[in-house]
Order: structure tokens, then C-alpha cells, then sequence
């Protein structure tokens, strides 16, 4: 493949011209710049990103890697991503891994083979061999080892949700327990559990194995028909308390009246559902615009106040409880 | 940087002995890998996939540009694209130009800087300059000129949707129109309208200026607004189906019993509001499965035996329209 000395060889000009030519950065006389332009397209070259980032060891991309952008949560946590990023002249490319960890390694070993400026990954680094990308900012799921994270309080947010139902009045508890080896789930479960412990409440807990629509329409169907004398649903996700409704419709079973259910996350799709979703919203925007702006920084040599940002979570009341009966 | 030759001087090799064993391609003794192992770490030297695409000109990666992956539409087209390339050892990054065209330039810059094997896009090309990658298949929404493409029949999509609703008892038809800039949209509306005008009915169209859900949102409130005695309602989309019947729950009107509503598209969400939505199917995961089909073929050197590939659609009944009274 040419070089640029190989065009500069043929034009009969200084590399130093050449290059003014190429990258626009100087002044070029219009005979020379014809000598360039004849060389460049007899010698087929290309002067490119990929040169020049081998050159620089530096490019104006930012890899993403995402769990699954067919939960809505985590195009939300791209738009924060990518309005930070591209305001600052970065391109931001995802990687999707379909809840599957082992194509992690596929992405990070493409990001890092296309030498990105910084990798944030909302990927648990459990699965991920993360060695080969720097910098590198974990969003939402993060690994015991990260350095640089962002995630919600999903403790308590958790412990939210229990209160909040708690202040209605409850038959049949069951509270569903997401995936057993994502962090995120297992503290909201935590924060669940220390509520309803503390209040002596009974309850029972039914798993869940992903965050996958299909997985939260299983367990819904699960919920009826193992707690025949369900009425009160804590989910882990706004997902699996969509499919709970929707289970519940097909059983005509009247939400909130006969079964109330509070969600988690406060995807965009929450607020359309019938009847309207309440649920411990997290800032999932937010959350990718800080962790941009974290990883920003440290792309840029500059420093970070804060390595591990906990973001709060709220709680949003909408149709799906009964009015409140305690205080 | 330090180069290959770099590395075999300072080891006391032959280049082929430490391309064989950096590339793991053939028999190096221990204490040759051990003398290449140090001077790898002395000089710093990376062989990655940026020096090896420059050489070779071809990477395993492939750019997908999406219009919008808060759509749930396009996370179902991006899977079918992922699990027909992945299986054939390709890495798909992502383009999410959020309905912004200006963006795709971007990304069209980035894939084409960083040696992408191929293109899929969905977002139009009459707004992007697609010259500089190669080969290209467009997906969805496709513009004149392409030469490659796979797309839903969405004019007999949406004289289905039509010809459906005139199966029922209709007072006031609303069609909602989508995007004028988008073909799609506007092939939809041509199938929709050539039966109802065919049929002789009585409609009005009100105009939503994009598929994002804020502005199907605010087309749903236009809607009840503009057309106190509206009943019916043809949606260019799923989002607008299910933020109009949000919108109807809201003013405590009935569907399907006061309103009726037939959506496009059948995302995994139609299936799971309440009522669940009666839309025209289009095949996602298929047309985005053979498009990369399409484009592996071009990659490939294969023959590609359709270049416009044109899916069937069909309808989804479910409980949004009411019983049929006509025939």
C-alpha cells in the first residue's frame, strides 16, 4: 500500500508539502497540488483514520457496549451517552451482546483492534476480559474491580419500592427476584428484602432468569400460577411488570383492584401502558451523560472528582397501586 | 511506533519467525517466543487489527446505522443483522443517528475511516453521502437511488390495514400519516388510502411529523382534540397505536368499544399493552437476517440473486379493532 513518502516520490515534492496537501494545513501552490492529486490517484492512496490513529494512537470514536437495546432502558442510557459525547466531536458505535457475555470479548477486542479513545460498558466485567481497552468507565452494571463506574441506588430504590407498597393494604406478597448474578438486581433485592423483613411482612420470592421480554413473560405466567392468592407484585424491572399486567388482562384479573404491581426503572414505554405504571424511576439518561462526561475526562487527562457516581432513584406513583391505607 | 521489523531486530529473528508466532501460524521454539515476548514489551509494539486492515484492506466488522434505538422496531431489525453476521464471524457496531440524518454523515465517515467490510443502513439516503462505503444494502427505509435493498410491501401493508377496518362498523376515520420524508410512511399511506377511496369512506388525515414517541405522543392528544366524534383511527406505527390508546384511557374513552385503533409494525410491546393492538406485522427480524444475508454475499463476492428484496406483510388480530360486521 502506498505511503505518503511513495506520493511524495512521484509528485517530485517534500513529504512536508504533501502532507499541507492532505490535511489542508497550509498553504499549497496550485501546480503542486495537481502534481499531489495525479500521484494520490495513480498510487491509489489513502490517507485515513486508520493511518493517522496509528500514527496518533488516538481516534474520535468511543465504543459502547450494551447488555440489550431491545430493553428500552438501555437506549435511554445511549441517547445520555451519545448527546455528550457528540457535542464534544466523538462518534459513539455500540456493541449489542444480546444478554450473552461471551460476545463481550468480541466487542472489546473490536474496540480496542480500532484503537477507540475510551470504552464505557454497562457489561459486567465478571464475563469481560477488559485488560486491552483504556480508559474504560462502567455504566449501571459494574463489576467488583471496576475503577470508574456510575450506576443508581438500587439499594434504595429497592427498599423504596417495599415502603411504598407497604403503605397499601396487602394479602399475597410475592416479589420478584431478577437475575442472580447481575449486581444491579441483587441490591434491589436487598433493599426489598430489609423493608419487608424489618416489617415483619410476609412474602414470597419467585426468580427470574434475565432481563429479556421473554424471560419476564414466562415468569409473569409463573406468578399465577404457582400464588394462586397473588394480589400485591414487587418487579425488578418495568419489563417484567408490564407482562404482569398483560397476564393479568388475559386472566381478567382488574389492576390495581384484584392485583396492584410497582415497577422498576421508568422506561419511556411505562407511562403507555393501561393502566399506567408506577415505579422507582432511575435516571437512565442521566447516567449515560455523566458517564460520558466521566469518561470524557479521563480521554482528556483530566480529572475525575468522583470514580464511583451513585445516582438517587425516585419513586413515580402512577395507576398500578391501590390508595394508600396506612398513614 | 514500533513496527514488526522493529520487533525482530531487537529479538534476533527473521520478521517470519515473529509473524508466525505473533499470529500463531506456525512452529516458534520457546526461546525464540521468550526473546519476541520481551522485545513485544520493550517496544511496545501492538499488532492489531488497525495495522492488519491497512494491509489488507478488510476487517470482520460491519457498520449498521439505525435511524432510532428507542424505536423498538429497530433493535428487532439490528438482532436479525447481529445473529446472521456473528454466526459468520463478523462484529456489528452500531450507528444510532436518533432521527437526526446530519448525524449519519458522522457515522458514515467513522465506518468508512475505520475499513468496515460493508453497510447496512436504515436511515434514508437521500440525506447521506454513502459513496465513500462499500458494499451498502439499505434496510427499512431506503432511498431512490440505492441498489441494494430490503424492504416491507407497505402499500399492500397499508391496504390491509385499511381493508380490515372497513370490515367493522366505523363512524369517524382518522388516518395518521407519518413522515413525509420517509418513504415507508408514505407507501403505507398510499396503500391506506387507495382502498379507502376506492371503498368511497369518508377519512381525514392528520399529519405526525416522526416515528419518536414524543411525537406520536403529542399526535395522540392532536388527535382528540381536532376529532371529538373520531372512533376509528388507521396509526402509521405501533408507538402511535399505543400512545393514542394511553391517550383514549386518559379521557376514559373505551377501545375498542368507543375507539377503535389498527397499529404497523408488531413490536414485542403491541402484544403486551392493554388491549393488546391489532397491527399489520412487518417481518423485522427477517428483513434485517437478509439484509445481512444480502450484504455477506457482496462481501463475499457472491452472486446476490434479488437486489431488492420486497417482505410480505400481514395482519395481527388481537383487540383493539371490533367485531367484524361486514361479510
Amino acid at each position: 500500500m502506498a505511503t505518503i513518502r511513495d506520493v511524495a516520490k512521484l509528485a517530485g515534492l517534500s513529504v512536508a508539502t504533501v502532507s499541507r496537501a492532505i490535511n489542508g494545513s497550509g498553504y499549497v501552490s496550485e501546480d503542486s497540488r495537481k502534481k499531489i492529486d495525479n500521484a494520490v490517484k495513480i498510487l491509489d492512496f489513502r490517507p485515513n483514520e486508520v493511518a493517522r490513529s496509528l500514527y496518533q494512537k488516538k481516534s474520535k470514536l468511543v465504543g459502547l457496549l450494551l447488555p440489550d437495546i431491545s430493553n428500552p432502558f438501555f437506549p435511554l442510557l445511549a441517547k445520555g451517552v451519545e448527546d455528550f459525547l457528540q457535542a464534544k466531536g466523538y462518534q459513539v458505535i455500540l456493541g449489542n451482546v444480546q444478554e450473552n457475555p461471551e460476545r463481550a470479548n468480541d466487542y472489546i477486542h473490536a474496540f480496542s483492534q480500532n484503537n477507540v479513545a475510551g470504552v464505557l460498558s454497562a457489561v459486567d466485567n465478571d464475563y469481560a476480559f477488559y485488560n486491552s481497552v483504556h480508559p474504560l468507565v462502567f455504566l449501571d452494571r459494574v463489576g467488583k474491580d471496576s475503577e470508574y463506574s456510575i450506576h443508581a441506588d438500587d439499594v434504595a430504590g429497592g427498599a423504596l419500592a417495599a415502603t411504598t407498597v407497604l403503605k397499601r393494604k396487602t394479602k399475597e406478597i410475592i416479589v420478584i427476584s431478577g437475575p442472580k448474578e447481575i449486581d444491579r438486581s441483587q441490591e434491589r433485592l436487598q433493599g426489598v428484602l430489609s423493608v419487608l423483613n424489618q416489617q415483619k411482612s410476609n412474602y414470597y420470592i419467585i426468580n427470574s432468569v434475565s432481563f429479556l421480554l421473554e424471560d419476564a413473560i414466562s415468569t409473569a405466567q409463573a406468578v399465577f400460577e404457582e400464588f394462586s392468592q397473588v394480589d400485591t407484585v414487587i418487579a425488578p424491572s418495568d419489563i417484567h411488570a408490564i407482562a404482569l399486567i398483560q397476564e393479568a388482562y388475559r386472566r381478567n384479573i382488574k389492576v390495581p383492584d384484584e392485583l396492584q404491581v410497582i415497577g422498576y426503572d421508568d422506561i419511556p414505554i411505562s407511562n403507555l401502558v393501561v393502566p399506567p405504571l408506577t415505579t422507582i424511576h432511575q435516571p437512565a439518561y442521566e447516567m449515560g451523560y455523566k458517564g460520558a462526561e466521566m469518561l470524557y475526562q479521563l480521554m482528556n487527562g483530566q480529572k475525575v472528582m468522583q470514580k464511583k457516581l451513585i445516582l438517587p432513584t425516585r419513586l413515580v406513583t402512577r395507576d398500578t397501586l391501590r390508595k394508600k391505607e396506612v398513614q
